[in-house]
C-alpha cells in the first residue's frame, strides 16, 4: 500500500496503515485457507465464480479479492480477478513452488497472540513465553515449522548443496544437519552427492517429520537420526560438513560460541560449517527482513537476536574458526556464513 | 518495508512480509504504550537512555527502535535514535496533533482477534460478531472510538466546518450531528459559528464522552443531546445541516436510503447533508485506505461496505437529493459528499 505513503513530510496514513497491518495478515491467511489462488489458477474469474468454488459468499469474496488486489496478490480487470506473478508462482497449489502452507507457522494464532505483548517483552528484555520460549525442548510450533516451511527454504537448501558440492565433489562425506526440521538441507546435499550420509538432529517430535520426508524421498539408507538437544546430546564420530540453519539466532552469543567450540572438535580436517541466518547489515536497520527479524527473537526467546556478520565473525573466531565467508543466498533474504578452521 | 519489494516478477518476500504484517501493528502499538516517541522527543537518544526513561530493558528498546527505524517512524544515526517528521508531529504527546491514542481503537486486542477470523466471515458474507457486530446499540468499542479517534478526525472536522461556514456564514443554524462520538465535527462548527446549535446523537454511553468533550470546550449551552438509535429514535424540529460522519458504511444500501428519506423530511429549505466517508474509486481497488476499508466492514458488520460515489449518488438521488458533490478532504484519506434537495 506504498502508494499512499508520502516519503517526505509528516504522513498520518503511515500510522493508520501500520496500526491496521494485522488486517493484511488476516486477509492473506484467509485467501490461502480458502484456496482462493488455487481456484483462480490460470484464468480470470469474477467474485461469483470464485465464491462458488471456494464455498464462500460473493460479498466476502469480492471484498477479500479487492483487498488482495490493493496488496498486489491479485490483478483486477473489470469484475474479474486473476493471479499476479507472485501469487501464480507461490500461492497456487498447482505450482511446484507453492509456499502457502507457511501461513500456518508464520501467521499462526499463537504468533499473533504473542505479538499482542510487545510492550511486556520490551520491558522485560525477552520472551514472556514460559521456559525461555522457542528454545525449550518441546516447543510445539517447531512441528508446524517442519511441516510448512520447507518450500520457503528451498532456494537456501539448493544454494547450500551447491556450496557443499563445490567443496567436496562426489566424495563420501558425513554431514551433521543440526535442527534438521523439514530435512530439506540434508536432502538437497544427498540428492547432489549420493555418496554423502546425513546425521539429522532435532527434538524428537520434529524429527518424526524429518524422517517422514526422508522416507518419502526414498533416502532412508543415507540417514541416521539423532533426537535431542544439540547443546547437551551425545553423538559419535566426526563430520566433513556441519549445517547450522536458522538456529544460532535463538541463543546468546556466549551460547553460540560454546556450541561452535564443541562442533570444532567434531569437524574433520578440511571440513566446513555452513551457517544460514538472517544477517542484518552492521547498522541493524537493513535489509528489512533480517533487520526486523530481531523482534521475533525478542518475542520468542530469552536471549536470541539477529546478529550482524561482525558479531558472528568475532564469536566464530573466538571458537577457532579463522576463515568466515559471508554470502547472499540468491532469491532469499537469508545469508550464509561458510566457516573453516 | 517497500525496499525489499520487487515490483516486477515473482516476489516471495512480499508473501513473507504480508503474513508477518501483524508484527508491525504490535511494534508500533508497543512504542506508543511505552511512550517511546514522547521520551525521544526533540533530541537523539541511544537505547540505554530511552530504556531508562521508558522503564524498559536496553535489549528490548534497541530491537524495537531498530524495527521502527525500518518502518520509518525513527531515524538512526550511529547508536542514536531520533523522531521522523511523522512521529514528531503525530506520535509525540507534546505535539498538539498527537494521535497515538488511536492505537487503542484501531489496533485493540479485540480487533486483532476479530481479524483472526477472516476465513469464516468470507464464508458467511458478514461479521461473526453477535447481534450484527458494530451496529448493535451497546457495541462497546464505540466508547474507545470516541475517546481516542478525535485527533485523526480533526482535518475532516475543520474541512466540514469550513464548508458549513461557506454555506451559512454566521447565521443561526441548527445542526444534527448523527453518531456524534467524540463531538469534534459539531464542535468545529460551533467554534466557527457561535450562533449555531447542535443536536448531538449517539448511543447513550458514547454520548457521555461527547458531552464531556463539549463541556470541556465550554459550549454546553449550544448543545442538545439525543441518546439512542437514529434509525428509530424520535426527535423534534428540523435542521439546516445534518452530519453523517463515518456512519453510512455500517449499513446496507437500502437502510442508508431509508435513513436519507427520513432525514430529508427534517432538512430545512436550503439545507445540506454532509456525509464523511471512505469512498473508494469506482474500481474499488484505489486509493488503498478506502479500498481496504471494506474488509473492516465485512468483519464487523452484517451488511456494511465501502461504497463508491456512484453507489452513494444513486441511493441519495433515490431518497430525493438531486445535488451530490464529492470532495476530497485535505490531508485525509476520507472524502465528503455534500447533498442538497
Amino acid at each position: 500500500m506504498s502508494e499512499s505513503s508520502v516519503p517526505n513530510g509528516p504522513n498520518p496514513a503511515m500510522i493508520f496503515e501500520t496500526l491496521n497491518a494485522y488486517q493484511r495478515t488476516g486477509a492473506l491467511r484467509a485467501a490461502i485457507e480458502l484456496r482462493m489462488f488455487s481456484v483462480i489458477h490460470d484464468r480470470p474469474k469474477n467474485a461469483g465464480e470464485i465464491a462458488r468454488e471456494c464455498n464462500a459468499s460473493v460479498r466476502g469474496i469480492r471484498i477479500l479479492c479487492d483487498y488482495l488486489t490493493v496488496l498486489g496478490f491479485l490483478a483486477k480487470s473489470e469484475q474479474d480477478y486473476s493471479l499476479t506473478p507472485t501469487s501464480a508462482l507461490f500461492l497456487d497449489e498447482a505450482s511446484p513452488q507453492y509456499m502457502g502452507a507457511m501461513a500456518r507457522f508464520v501467521a499462526s494464532d499463537e504468533m499473533i497472540r504473542i505479538f499482542g505483548g510487545v510492550t511486556g517483552a520490551v520491558r522485560r528484555g525477552g520472551t514472556l513465553l514460559p521456559d525461555g520460549g522457542s528454545t525449550k525442548l518441546d516447543y510445539e510450533p517447531w512441528i508446524e515449522f517442519a511441516e510448512s516451511m520447507a518450500p520457503l527454504m528451498m532456494p537456501s537448501a539448493l544454494f547450500i548443496a551447491s556450496l557443499v558440492s563445490e567443496r567436496f565433489g562426489q566424495r563420501p562425506i558425513r554431514v551433521f544437519d543440526i535442527a534438521a526440521s523439514h530435512g530439506q538441507f540434508g536432502l538437497s546435499i544427498v540428492r547432489q552427492n549420493p555418496a554423502s550420509t546425513i546425521v539429522a538432529q532435532d527434538f524428537a517430535p520434529v524429527l518424526t517429520v524429518t524422517q517422514r520426508n526422508v522416507e518419502q524421498a526414498g533416502l532412508l539408507d543415507r540417514y541416521e537420526f539423532l533426537p535431542g538437544d544439540v547443546m547437551t546430546i551425545d553423538y559419535s564420530g566426526s563430520f566433513d560438513c556441519i549445517l547450522l540453519t536458522n538456529f544460532l539466532h535463538h541463543f546468546s552469543q556466549s551460547v553460540c560460541e560454546a556450541l561452535m567450540r564443541r562442533l570444532k572438535e567434531r569437524l574433520n580436517p578440511g571440513g566446513m560449517i555452513v551457517t544460514l541466518e538472517f544477517v542484518p547489515n552492521e547498522n541493524r536497520i537493513s535489509p528489512p527482513i533480517p533487520a526486523t527479524f530481531a523482534l521475533t527473537m525478542l518475542m520468542t526467546t530469552g536471549e536470541g537476536d539477529a546478529y550482524t556478520f561482525a558479531e558472528y565473525r568475532r564469536l566464530f573466531e573466538n571458537a577457532g574458526f579463522h576463515s568466515n565467508q559471508l554470502l547472499d543466498v540468491p532469491q532469499s533474504p537469508s545469508r550464509i556464513i561458510v566457516s573453516s578452521v
